[in-house]
């Protein structure tokens, strides 16, 4: 025995964490992206590909104290010994394209990218390792006017989708209020203590006003009984916090707005400031073009702490959405962005400012279908010519060719199986309908054509004529060159 | 200096063989897969994707007397050490799937799939390490209706593409042709030398018959002086070889059948004269689909030795086409499929049928393009409305937002330049026209439309009244809530 056939068969499996997609949700999120795509377009982006393997270096997430590249990317090795990673987002490579192609770009940059991103994750439900994302960013806009773009972008690309206006929020925020109110309670230089503070507000969700009071002070005991320890803030310092936390559910920002104003200008709190300065200057654009009943501040978007520099932004869905059990469940931001002018900084040293917005595109198009949005996509099945006779399988192929020429979706039955299982073949395609010829209407010139949609609602008819006039409606003959035309008045009476 | 610090910066830059893809090829590319999609539906063919990574083994790429994957491949280990690949074709997935899915598909399975794959090969001159495939294939089906299915959509594709009937020819072979003549020769058992014969058949495009002769026999040197050693066939088996190859250039495929179906029989050359038999009989459904015109036998397809089972076709341009500097070259095939029966058995040990066709798609929009096809799909840049004072920023992007709400693109100019540079920025964008409102058309109320397409044809007009009417054209006034309509009429100018 060769060495060959001693290895083991391999067992026909994928790797945890990764899927393959059924033509139904392909076709789903082809309609999706497509409409997406529209809006983008008409705001004046322009595609992009980049390369799904880049340097491990340039995606900057190489460790220069650890042998092998940071966890959480699938990582390799070139044949000159030099690390190549798989793109983990969509915006680490817009940074290596724009500092590589920096001199000839025009400024600003808009550009818009799809595409698969890969995270070396633990997958779980709904968490996979292979996902795709849809981003659009500008590059080289300092003004707030391109944030307050890309918030009206995102909005109007819910509506595009069918969302009405109502049925979502474009919620933001600044970076820089965070930075103010640490300004204000003395925790500007403390790292650590800044971080418990930014993460108990990241809980409020979940936790609760009183969940967050004790996590900005002494600690919190959980259902469980596991304690977590506070950030050790005294009572003052909480309420202040919590002030800012509270924002403006009710939309009344301008209330929001002076409040959080006085309190900065009380403690020289000079960054929460200028973030204020840009969030009014924002919805000050928002307002003006008559957005502001969609776009809302929310002091409680607290994105990428490390990354963001400068306005927030999440959209989401309103409307209650429910599982397959009927159980209510909370999807999150559908997308998520922000200004981020530490772009180009690493390859350059050049500070480039950038502004980006990312839809999450399955936790989307989810929320869309949870909806009842986007279910329509499962296209009709192809007319499925049936073989009755093998040695006519040039007539049948004809037949076939005779229905795609005329645009219309069709197909010869191709395995070897006999009439009944051909039958039960075109109902698992969801063909509307089948062609069939057999040796009898041959000799006439006909060929019959049977509804299968119609035929499927023929056992639940009691009424005798009612019965037999369906019947005949949803088997019929006709000449074989009636074939399109007959087949096309099948195809009408199913059209949604 | 902390350590972070110390790093060096990255250079943004990709690794070799790999590419980014601009906004105007891929426009383009998306026309071009849109079309061959629709061709490939109408067919009855179902979308399907899998991920970019597989279990090394299950892609077939594992050589179990070597410590790392086959090279060709990017592989990694996954954090249980098995080792992981990205896919380096679309055919090698679809297997895994189906063995993994056997049950539950409907038989036949059609599936077409597009994305991309990978090669970590040396790259070259338009040879990248990440391309693009589409593939459709028929799985379960053993009839040469399937295959003759797959020609005719290969043709039916080229027509829907732009390429008339023609300017293109299907190739099709069969590969038990070739070991028929291997059987004449009584070469049949020798795998090495069999390997020679049907190389040097390979090269009959680019040496002609005299240089397959040589290389059938002794051996042959090049015009550099390198010695090629031959198949060291006898003059007899020689000759029989060209026989076959000769083939039908003409087209006359009768004679070639005849011919070939003799020599068989003479030698009883069994598997040769089964292929013979597939093929006259595939041939016999194209002729009554009145495809003969299109899809022709042509015994110099020799694809995949190793792979294929039976019938191999090829798609390929006849129009000459010339690269950038005029040069005529050789674009090869732009589809190529077969028969390869052996899918799914090495993961379940049985024979399952199938037969499929891979699009090329980089070389076929290549080949498109320099025929003068897919090259318009450069969309139109968006209206710039400009920004003369920066105050104004709201009012500004409310011209933008009504442009795009009449499904007009447009953006607002979002950088800081002045006016100057702002109309350049324009022009790099190709911009139809931009929007202006200075201090004076403000109060009075307007808008200045500057059309950029018409105006760069002002500077050849030597007429002074001419050039008057025209620049009135070019550049006008009307009032603020005319600004759709205007805009409107500018870009129906120059709609193609």
């Amino acid at each position: 025995m060769s060495k060959k056939d001693a290895s083991p068969r391999p067992e026909a499996r994928l790797p945890k964490g990764l899927q393959d997609i059924s033509a139904q949700e392909i076709r789903a999120t082809e309609a999706m992206l497509g409409t997406i795509r529209g809006v983008f377009e008409r705001y004046g982006f322009e595609p992009l590909d980049t390369p799904a393997i880049e340097y491990t270096d340039a995606l900057g997430k190489f460790l220069p104290d650890q042998d092998r590249p940071n966890e959480g990317v699938f990582s390799f090795k070139d044949d000159d010994e030099q690390w190549l990673s798989l793109r983990y987002d969509l915006t680490a490579p817009l940074a290596r394209y724009v500092a590589e192609n920096y001199q000839t770009l025009p400024k600003p940059f808009r550009r818009y990218q799809s595409g698969f991103v890969w995270r070396n994750e633990k997958p779980g439900p709904g968490r996979f390792r292979q996902f795709m994302q849809f981003d659009a960013d500008t590059v080289g806009a300092a003004s707030v006017a391109a944030d307050a773009e890309l918030c009206m972008l995102a909005a109007d690309t819910l509506e595009a989708l069918g969302v009405p206006r109502g049925e979502y929020v474009v919620k933001v925020s600044n970076r820089k209020l965070l930075d103010g109110v640490m300004e204000v309670i003395g925790l500007a230089g403390d790292h650590a203590r800044k971080l418990k503070v930014l993460r108990a507000i990241d809980k409020l969700d979940r936790l609760g006003i009183e969940g967050v009071r004790q996590l900005l002070g002494k600690g919190r005991k959980d259902e469980s009984g596991d304690f977590t320890p506070g950030a050790e803030l005294n009572g003052e310092d909480i309420e202040a916090v919590l002030l800012f936390t509270e924002g403006t559910g009710d939309g009344n920002s301008t209330d929001f707005f002076e409040r959080l104003g006085k309190l900065f200008a009380e403690k020289n709190a000079a960054t929460g400031t200028e973030g204020l300065n840009e969030l009014v200057a924002l919805f000050d654009l928002v307002k003006k073009a008559n957005s502001e009943a969609r776009i809302l501040p929310d002091p409680s978007v607290v994105r990428g702490l490390e990354y963001y520099t400068g306005p927030v932004f999440e959209a989401e869905l309103l409307a209650p959405i429910k599982d397959e059990r009927g159980q209510p469940i909370r999807l999150g931001s559908v997308m998520s962005g922000g200004r981020y002018d530490g772009l180009v900084e690493r390859f350059t040293g050049e500070r480039v400012p950038a502004t980006g917005i990312s839809v999450g595109v399955s936790r989307l198009l989810f929320g869309l279908q949870r909806l009842g949005k986007f279910q329509e996509n499962a296209a009709q099945g192809p007319v499925v010519v049936l073989v009755f006779d093998k040695d006519r399988m040039a007539d049948y192929q004809n037949m076939a060719q005779s229905l795609r020429a005329a645009n219309i979706r069709a197909e010869l039955y191709l395995g070897s199986s006999g009439m009944k299982a051909q039958m039960k073949y075109a109902d698992r395609r969801g063909a509307p309908c089948v062609v069939i010829q057999g040796g009898d209407e041959k000799a006439r010139g006909e060929v019959q054509i049977k509804d299968l949609i119609l035929g499927a609602t023929l056992t639940g008819i009691e009424d005798r004529d009612e019965y037999l006039k369906r019947q005949t409606e949803a088997q019929f003959a006709v000449p074989e060159e009636d074939l399109v035309k007959a087949v096309r008045k099948v195809l009408s009476r199913h059209k949604a």
